[in-house]
């Protein structure tokens, strides 16, 4: 059983599992690739995979047999488990609890290669409507106190199989990064009585320099203070805490926004690996006034990163602003080409 | 001229340095690997770096000339520059400040693959020597608040140089980091009126299942809640906040004691790059009390990066009792090992 254990200095909470089998002899192989053909989120291979959780197919098809066009199933090698109490125990002056929780997969397309922006507007919109869903469901188990949307595309991003998939994992604790995020809202509400992300938008917008583009409902901005270079956020325009709060219409236009930035810095960087995760609220509805949901998207871009980890510190070789206006200056490309891949689409 | 910004949610300082050259059209071109007779950190090359702020060389020799045994050298494309003022200002809700600071190199050896696995114990003692002599000078500099000392091994780990070096950056304001531990032991101080950190060397010597080895002044620990598989912490056992508080004989011990965890991790783990951090007490003296220097070393053994940065949410495959004890039986071949290999080199 997966464990998950507390840092006493800092109070980071790490999942310690070992069901996902590295032993410590096991570091020196090398990571394989998966050839197509052997992909166990393709049509087909459904009896690879465990039982799915939900699916959307068509009319007359059956559960866990093809004719699914996006399929959510529990991961093979789960961080965390669904069976369990928590029993939260000391241990000198430690603390640890079992790894209760939920570790799921969402695979996005029955295509082996076929990517969010090569998607059209309601496939694209059925990711994020999955996510939705899932969310929902596991809102209901008392347990869990977050639920962790992320997406790691590419093998230097962490991504072990190349059929775009995205994941979810549901924890019995707060992740570090959002009570961070929740405490620094909070002070900022306490001084000033207004969202703190809402006076991000505001200004962002005022300023312009950084804005990479104005979706209606979204904008996707550089942050004033990167990690990473190209580091981009999608923040609602309005105040809502909660990825949930979103219209049916929202969806469609978040899962636009998507495909919009991630060609982008597809075209700007040379289709790089990168990361997104969803920082919404946790289960709980207490700091509903002053969070304020977003999506971040970290292409992987450099290499250095045990020293990053290590202090928290970041060094940025790439100014926001300036990365900013280099994705700015593709939109046009991005408007002929998607057009274009329509034409194709509809041709063949 | 580098600058220095604060994320207004979180409050992480980061350091946007576009003098590192990091255009966005420079992001998809190839690393190369610098081959030995290029490179600038061997003798000869001398004028192809900063000239020298320190040096142990033999006597007679001159400066920025062969003759050295170690060098520290500003770095040639560096994250913090020395001249100016921090012209600490606002821009909207956002804060930033000049980019004052240092960034220095220290070269290890003067011979180009000769690594402190592989060094006599006064060679390695040197090294941690030059990190005190080099932090007791930037010490006297009012605008510093904190000096990192740090090494990148391998390509992966985020080397860009294999001739062994490490890094030492000065800086106007304390990494989120440090703050973190800061602030978690001085709640625990408030409380229990011990060092946190103290507690743990008392609790880690009495269950002995995560301790790698003990060695007289220092303990080699797996923390409790590791983030990576081997993460391996070097803790002074008696009570002292700064690095600077050793004596001239514990810097000769703390110098052995890394050299036998780097031998075990080499030979565990076939080589792994890593990082190792320098956690001490900020320049300001006022966490002598409660806080407690130590070094973390981080083998990149792992991929996944972008979610554990996003969330600061770790999974770790490997309990660290287990890797404590894969390293503990590697005892044995390290003494061998080291006696065959100095035989070896008096040999030679």
């Amino acid at each position: 059983m997966p464990e998950l254990r507390k840092d006493p200095i800092v109070g980071r909470w790490v999942i310690i599992s070992t069901d996902r089998g590295k032993r410590p002899s096991s570091f020196s192989a090398v990571s394989k690739r998966v050839a197509a053909k052997m992909c166990p989120f393709c049509p087909g291979q459904e009896s690879n995979t465990p039982p799915e959780i939900l699916a959307y197919r068509s009319p007359g098809s059956q559960a866990n047999q093809p004719g699914w066009t996006l399929r959510v199933i529990p991961n093979k090698y789960p961080a965390l488990i669904v069976e369990g109490s928590l029993d939260r125990a000391p241990q000198g002056i430690y603390d640890k609890m079992h790894g209760v929780g939920a570790h799921e997969v969402i695979i996005e397309t029955a295509e082996h290669a076929h990517d969010l922006v090569d998607m059209t507007d309601q496939e694209a919109k059925n990711i994020f409507w999955a996510y939705r869903e899932r969310m929902l469901d596991l809102e209901r188990d008392h347990r869990l106190k977050y639920i962790l949307i992320f997406k790691n595309h590419g093998a230097a991003a962490g991504a072990s199989l190349e059929h775009a998939h995205s994941q979810l994992i549901a924890t019995p604790v707060i992740p570090k990064r959002v009570t961070e995020e929740i405490d620094g809202a909070r002070r900022y509400f306490e001084f000033k009585e207004r969202c703190i992300f809402c006076d991000i938008v505001r200004q962002e917008i005022l300023e312009k320099e950084r804005i990479v583009a104005d979706y209606d409902a979204f904008i996707a901005v550089q942050p004033f203070a990167p990690r990473f270079p190209f580091e981009t956020w999608i923040i609602p325009k309005t105040h809502q805490s909660s990825y949930l709060e979103l219209t049916d219409h929202e969806y469609l236009v978040l899962a636009r926004s998507f495909k919009d930035i991630l060609y982008r810095l597809k075209l700007a960087l040379n289709d790089p690996p990168f990361n997104y995760i969803l920082h919404t609220r946790p289960v709980s509805r207490e700091h509903a006034e002053y969070y304020h949901w977003h999506f971040e998207i970290i292409p992987k871009l450099t290499k250095v990163a045990g020293f990053e980890w290590g202090t928290g510190f970041y060094i940025n070789p790439t100014k926001p602003e300036e990365a900013a206006a280099y994705l700015r200056n593709i939109e046009a490309t991005f408007e002929g080409s998607r057009e274009r891949s329509e034409a194709e689409r509809s041709k063949g």
